[in-house]
């Protein structure tokens, strides 16, 4: 039953990976995705495909991987240590978008699927995913268009729902050492399990097939505006919290190198240049200043914009 | 009792980081170190003195910190759980320079100093510190002359100590998630109190005075080099190693952001710019790949040497 479940969601996610890939080589216009399969010792394996020095995209990557193991790593088991020893499988498909142009916002999503079991017992299956949008020169209408495709990706599923992910996404890309969000937010759920796997799985597929909606037009929007040196270093010292977040607080990147996943899929995710400057502080007023003020904190970005005339 | 040993510590200290600033600043011969002083809300605080843009040093920074509060953060204390809930004061110097030049080799090196202390009990106190070189374009001659300085400087404290700490080094300084060390190693110790504070203070002194007498030689003999930006892409990309190192595997990194250290200050270390490349291998035979095949691996760089007619 868990496995007619797994296949389900890996025939689903696999087409998922091909329409994520063909939307954002059209949006790029120029570079197209390069595929690499791998497979993995203790079990299971992947598809990477990456796109690399585009007209929009810098670095691009929307990877499927489907490992199994004899015993689910420290990293997912922390919240539930009552699945602690017990054999998984992981399926799932994630996507990191570094454009080159500083006006067009980075952007992360992924879906995934666990399946915990122990022989005797019955398998303890659940969901988790989300998308989240870093933009370096945030515009309020994109940052209000993210969320309101967000809200109607959630609504056919209860009222709290966007309301509930969106705040964990805002608590989950939160840089403690720097007090300040990775982005702008999106949604962010995990362990869920709640009803019957068609409910939820359904709840996923909302989440995937919602993304290029939620992205693209923002895309299309900036991909053209101008930038100078000054914007493109900002982006690149900014690229640096990016690392910063994956590297210290990301679970996913965690499991990932925990659980003896392929490093280079892995870290796919890394920008392709970033920049660190000790003591960088922007000029009170500017662009800059305004990103981290105004925007690297959570706030109801719907409720703000409805209430604005 | 604990505190004069502590202000001896902190003495030594202070004057260790003017000397290495000064040695560091005359290799450099264009740009000084910038000093900025910060205090820590929950108790301490430090001398940060960077240098930026330099003839030789992109980016380096000379740390002074002296950190206290009521509880040692759980990276202090993973490995000597019986100190847990104990009152500390941490005091060290640190230092990272990022040289420009692809044929310089990036060095990083810190000396340190704990007191744990709990009402009614001895205070327990410890040394830890070391340095270690990354290279990018390794030269056999400048990585023998680093770790026989190395060898040098604990020769004094038994022939036993320079082959523990370089093994140590070279288990700390490796990236699992890679299969390859950092760089070519040099020394790590840390927990030091056998014997007297004396014996162990002189040790610490011993690697904190011969830093500069390990690493500038091999500065001023590679300085002048010309390289491309072939050889510059390929530092950035090994770069990208090193922030992995510090933000995945770090205890130092790891400590200090826990701690509610300065970020600014712990995240010195980071590269001024750094790469990511998806997939990257470097030609067969080529010098790229000379230093992962050759030289990031745990070697008996003076046995090989001395062996060498």
């Amino acid at each position: 039953m868990a496995h007619e479940h797994l296949d389900n969601v890996k025939h689903y996610l696999l087409a998922l990976q091909d329409r994520l890939c063909d939307g954002l080589a059209k949006a790029d216009s120029q570079a197209s995705f390069k595929e690499e399969s791998w497979t993995r010792e203790e079990g299971g394996g992947g598809r990477s495909r990456v796109i690399e020095d585009g007209a929009v995209f810098e670095k691009g990557g929307v990877n499927y991987s489907h490992v199994y193991g004899a015993e689910l790593p420290p990293s997912a088991t922390a919240a539930r240590p009552e699945l602690s020893g017990r054999a998984f499988h992981a399926v799932g498909v994630s996507w990191v978008l570094h454009p080159e142009n500083p006006h067009v916002p980075t952007s992360h999503g992924n879906v995934r699927f666990f399946i915990a079991e122990k022989t005797g017992e019955p398998p303890v299956w659940w969901f988790g995913g989300g998308y989240d949008l870093t933009p370096f020169y945030p515009v309020m209408e994109d940052v209000v268009h993210w969320h309101r495709v967000a809200e109607a990706a959630c609504q056919p599923f209860g009222e709290d729902v966007y309301p509930r992910y969106k705040k964990w996404c805002d608590d989950y890309f939160y840089l403690k050492h720097r007090d300040e969000t990775r982005g702008v937010g999106g949604l962010f759920f995990d362990d869920l399990n709640a009803g019957s796997f068609e409910d939820c799985f359904a709840f996923q597929r909302a989440i995937g097939d919602s993304f290029l909606e939620a992205y693209l037009p923002i895309v299309e929007r900036r991909k053209e505006d101008g930038w100078n040196d000054q914007q493109r270093d900002f982006q690149l010292y900014r690229r640096g919290r990016y690392v910063e977040f994956n590297l210290v607080w990301d679970r996913g990147t965690l499991f990932g190198l925990q659980s003896g996943g392929r490093t280079e899929s892995i870290l796919m995710s890394m920008p392709p240049l970033a920049r660190w400057e000790y003591g960088y502080t922007p000029v009170p007023g500017s662009p800059e200043a305004r990103l981290t003020e105004e925007f690297l904190r959570p706030r109801d970005w719907l409720g703000e914009a409805s209430a604005t005339p």
